[in-house]
């Protein structure tokens, strides 16, 4: 058994950008030498997400409109009224979708379906530079 | 410390249709005969999801109702106009509710509550073979 | 490698309620004595949630308001015309942010960020005594 480890490091657009870390986790994974185990992927910060989706250019636009629909931005937001930094809804959306994903690692690759890549989602309203923890444990 | 791996194969109903895993992850996880430990349960593909729910006939409707109505199937989503496929709203339900989850393991079993059923949630339009990807690692 | 489990004993105050896991996590991860690996953060049973947000005054707010605006508490769940105990909003809510969590550790510590919390939410209708189950995994 073996833990290997690696941050990827993103700067996002701005808000709703959706950034593919497929081919960057994979390339961790390669590394990590491990036949059968798990890869864990975390976003370090509390407005940014990460999961699972086709990250194909209409679905690009739907996530972050659906977040817009579910989670609007708002200044009624309690956070809002202490902070003043616009952002209470960032950090709503980014608990809902939740800020980590384990993936299943064979043969030094991720397990993942042909339509089923890894985001990163920026909640926040601006661009920020993001550190992305990777984790291979397998043997 | 050990790694063990099994794939349940399931056929989905279709749009809505919930299946408890959670006998058949618990077989898998009696087989790996680790004593402390963790399960990690993933979907796939992008139109499903996995998560933890009390699997009785109510709540069976209640959810693919609260999924249809925080997002709704339209022709108006940004995959729907270049795919036609009528499955935009899946990849996104999908991407909310997560593609996976892991359970504590303890002496062979799975440690989840007595009205906490694992589930697959079938997001997509149709009926679908669906390959769910079942590790255990513990000692 | 080595796992390393403790369960953590909490009293939610009621409907709505959000606690502070961090400190008690950050505790059982500094006994595990692991360099490099992840910790899992498990809800036992299926109206209580686990994830990461900034845990302060507003957002302690906001969220519960969030979870009740968009899975809010009613009669019309076929949950609640089988069992009459007020709680299907709860079950779908937990359903939705989801039972668990995992985060990285690195020299005995979790990696979250400064405004990162690691929450429990209650979703069911009344205090309740819950059982938080904490596995670390590393070497």
């Amino acid at each position: 058994m073996a833990v290997y480890r690696e941050t990827i490091n993103i700067t996002s657009a701005g808000s709703g950008d959706m950034t593919d870390l497929t081919s960057k986790v994979s390339e961790i994974v390669k590394k990590a030498e491990v036949t059968t185990g798990i890869c864990h992927v975390f976003n370090f910060g509390s407005t940014g997400a990460i999961g699972t989706i086709e990250l194909e250019p209409g679905l690009e636009q739907d996530f972050p409109n659906l977040m817009k629909k579910l989670v609007p931005p708002s200044k009624a937001y309690g956070h809002e009224q202490a902070w003043h930094d616009g952002n209470g809804h960032s950090h709503l959306q980014s608990s809902i979708v939740g800020a980590e994903l384990t993936v299943p690692v064979e043969k030094g690759n991720i397990m993942n379906g042909t339509w089923q890549q890894i985001f990163h989602y920026e909640a926040d309203t601006k661009s920020r530079n993001r550190k992305i923890i990777v984790t291979v444990i397998g043997e």
